[in-house]
């Protein structure tokens, strides 16, 4: 039991990984934190590099609850986070979403769509702030 | 501050009042239940009659949760339930949602979409058990 994380290094990973420490807190739980690529980790800057992996650890550690990093590569994103959730039967998942565009089209991301549509855990999905 | 969970009476909205039931315990706060049709009650077997709503007044009185139901009618669903978790404050809106159709498409429904895309709180998507 754990809350998943989908955390990629910017403003909506940001915004996951801050309310998934939270939801864990409450529910006096862990969190896994998934980090996948689909191609090059050297191309690829949604890809935690072995500074931003030790930066991420030192602040998990700092949270006080209990964690851990899966990074994985070379995998369809939502398939990697659906896998994890449900290897440590997760309690939820949360992702992070963008707001509507500014010229008001309704777009969601095809990652975030397939990890709501297709988790059996709930998936809690976050805004930036 | 609340938790705002979308509702009409099928296995959907059961699982996102379970849900929100639960959340709203673990984080001591209460629950809007909001009922919203677009059109006319008395075709629409969406919409709460007396007799549901008095049903569901007695299961959320048993919950133990502070409760609060508001039914609107005419407006869009996604409007309403976005515009009353505007007016709460609500901590999160749980919305219950469809699993992946047998047939494989992706497909949320709108509600769904424009709820979690237009939302500047958390969004609990969940699925029937």
């Amino acid at each position: 039991m754990a809350i998943v994380i989908g955390f990629i290094p910017d403003k909506y990973g940001e915004a996951a990984l801050a309310h998934g420490l939270e939801e864990a807190a409450r529910r006096q739980t862990g969190v896994v934190v998934v980090n996948t690529t689909k191609g090059d980790a050297l191309v690829d800057n949604r890809y935690l590099g072995a500074e931003g992996k030790v930066t991420l650890e030192q602040r998990l550690a700092d949270s006080g609850v209990e964690h851990e990093i899966r990074q994985t590569m070379g995998g369809d994103v939502a398939d990697e986070i659906l896998a994890i959730a449900k290897d440590v039967a997760a309690d939820a998942i949360v992702i992070g979403i963008r707001h509507r565009s500014p010229v008001g089209k309704l777009i969601m991301g095809s990652v975030a769509q397939r990890v709501i549509i297709d988790a059996t855990c709930p998936v809690i999905a976050v805004k930036p702030a």
